[in-house]
């Protein structure tokens, strides 16, 4: 039986929900992957060191404070939520995985979050209002669910993007019920997050707290091709809603790139050329620009065939061979009003991948450039 | 004797000057920096061929047209832009270098180009005429000069930023008079250049067709250190007008990175932070927004010393030993309304760097999202 509560703790000056318990009722198999930052934020480090004998029981998290930048203070008292969250369960601190996401450099107000945790009910019905609470900037609570037969995979996260005013934290908490080994689980969910979350580039910037985590409570058998295809659905899912409500944006783009070496270095060349400003403006504009692809794809450090090289919008060719064909601006332009798919050749290899980005638009920056 | 012409060969339908040639009158050492895309321009593999015994006489320059993502009828095209000038000046093709900017994809009109050249006239002080002709969206010509004794290093170059509607093409020639091996020459303007144009940048997109070519007549001598100096500061002053003339960007931010464990390090560093979409927006705000510059820093590929971490606005200290110190955003606020300098430690080292930037503006993604 899963539980949940999403509390406001009084973190977020709004009174806005801000504080949430996910409650597996024992130590299950738990897997996750974190941030790559060098800077990984002080929950990071404490729920790392808790997941090492890839088991958990709960996952306690904030928004409002991402508890990064906050130096052994912020250790101590993400340690200290880890804690008190252990001592509501009844469980040992080895239990507990810890999450925070929020501004960057204050400390938690871990008085506050310490009286919440004390005090919060749990029920079996809060999966949506614990997605509530782990919200920033979030335009709407994002939760999937996937099942085959009675196997189910369960999810819930929070926006990657442009969250101000600080960082892009994404966080995913997925449960299933499947009875999986630690390692299944474990290269499921890592084959999961690779074509989903770590596929999706809204402005480039990995946060010092990005976390994904996966509980499986063993109550059903399953296959683990099965196991493994609803994890996917739900990381996708996931990683589609956060695009969707990346904040300002106008448009979702997935940007295939067909013919390289391998699909890592496909998925390379997708996110350099999702990185760049110039191409991602011109997703603003509608504008079919592919000269922007060309000089983006031609600068990442995987090697390119410019002879080969090709770009189809929504199915329409406008380089082929490295050079321009003949096109109507006008038509694309009209196909290219709201999201859209974009296909990029670049040799002839059969390493392909699909990158998930949005346009940057001028209210990204207005939004992001407003002082906190 | 160096003789300059620019004109009007009709490649821009504005009608606006789009054809520069400058002629050193015989040949004489040169030396180049081009750009690292796979996807080099026609342009900038006729140049490399023809500066492969380090001598040059003249080089030809249209805008209007970047010659990229063009093929085979494209590298034919720069052929004939070349034969065309060494035709007009009585000399080898070999002596004479090309290059290109403006929008990627679009061949050239080379009947145009050729017609122009064949009728160009050459004047010893239309210096400034060819660097109105070598603009693109550029709001000024940009031309620098510095002097030591009879010693003198004259440059020229275009915008790096913001092109529209295709690129980020920097270009820049420099001559001087004075006598220096080609080898001499060769590392004053790699060195040059390095903490200049190669330190510039405003979007993060590296061009298929950046060039900068130093010429040397041979007329003055002077020792090495003179030299590289005068160099040094011509492209430096060049620079600073590309980065004050970003298309649509309120703020030149000078963000000198300390405590690397090399100069390398340090300018890796410098760009990764200057490349982060959320930081430059924050430079739009004036907003001293330090988690964010932590985090782009924590994810570039050199590694940092997050203890040490350490960040100024204005000489004012807001983080430091990883963590956020007290200060008062409205004071910093109110010193960030202009230009500003911004540091930034990431270790003990001695390694240091400054890279030139600019803020991210609503006004440059309107600006590069309209179709073109």
């Amino acid at each position: 039986m899963i539980r949940c509560e999403g509390v406001s703790a009084g973190i977020k000056r709004s009174g806005a929900l801000d504080l949430a318990l996910i409650d597996l009722g024992r130590p299950v198999a738990c897997a996750a992957v974190f941030t790559g930052s060098q800077a990984a934020a002080a929950p990071v480090l404490v729920s790392r060191a808790a997941i090492a004998d890839g088991q958990a029981r709960a996952v306690v998290i904030n928004s409002g404070c991402a508890n990064a930048g906050t130096g052994a203070v912020g250790l101590a008292n993400a340690e200290r939520m880890q804690r008190a969250a252990a001592t509501r369960l009844g469980c040992g601190v080895e239990n507990v995985l810890v999450c925070s996401t929020g501004p960057i450099g204050p400390q938690l107000p871990i008085g506050l979050i310490e009286t919440a945790i004390g005090e919060m009910g749990l029920s079996s019905d809060a999966w949506e209002q614990a997605a509530e609470a782990i919200r920033t900037t979030d335009t709407f609570a994002k939760v999937a669910i996937a099942r085959f037969g009675e196997l189910t995979v369960r999810g819930m996260a929070k926006g990657a993007a442009m969250i101000r005013p600080d960082m892009a934290t994404m966080l995913a908490v997925l449960t299933t019920n499947a009875d999986v080994e630690f390692e299944v689980l474990d290269q499921s969910l890592r084959d999961a997050v690779t074509p989903s979350f770590n596929s999706l580039n809204i402005d480039g910037c990995q946060s010092t707290n990005d976390t994904v985590i996966a509980f499986a409570t063993g109550e059903v058998a399953g296959d683990v091709a099965t196991i493994r295809r609803l994890m996917a659905e739900v990381c996708m899912e996931l990683a589609l809603m956060i695009a969707k409500d990346g904040e300002e944006t106008n448009r979702v783009i997935r940007l295939k790139v067909i013919g390289a070496a391998s699909a890592e270095s496909a998925r390379h060349v997708g996110k350099t050329i999702a990185d760049s400003d110039l191409v991602r403006s011109s997703f603003y504009g509608g504008d079919p620009n592919w000269g922007r692809i060309l000089q983006a794809a031609a600068v990442s450090n995987v090697t390119i065939d410019t002879s080969a090289f090709a770009v189809a919008y929504e199915g329409m060719v406008v380089a082929e061979g490295g050079c321009q064909v003949p096109y109507d601006p006008e038509v694309i332009r009209r196909r290219l009003r709201g999201d859209f798919d974009l296909e990029v050749r670049v040799g002839w290899g059969s390493g392909t991948a699909t990158v998930i980005t949005t346009d940057l638009t001028p209210g990204y920056v207005e939004f992001n450039g407003a002082p906190s």
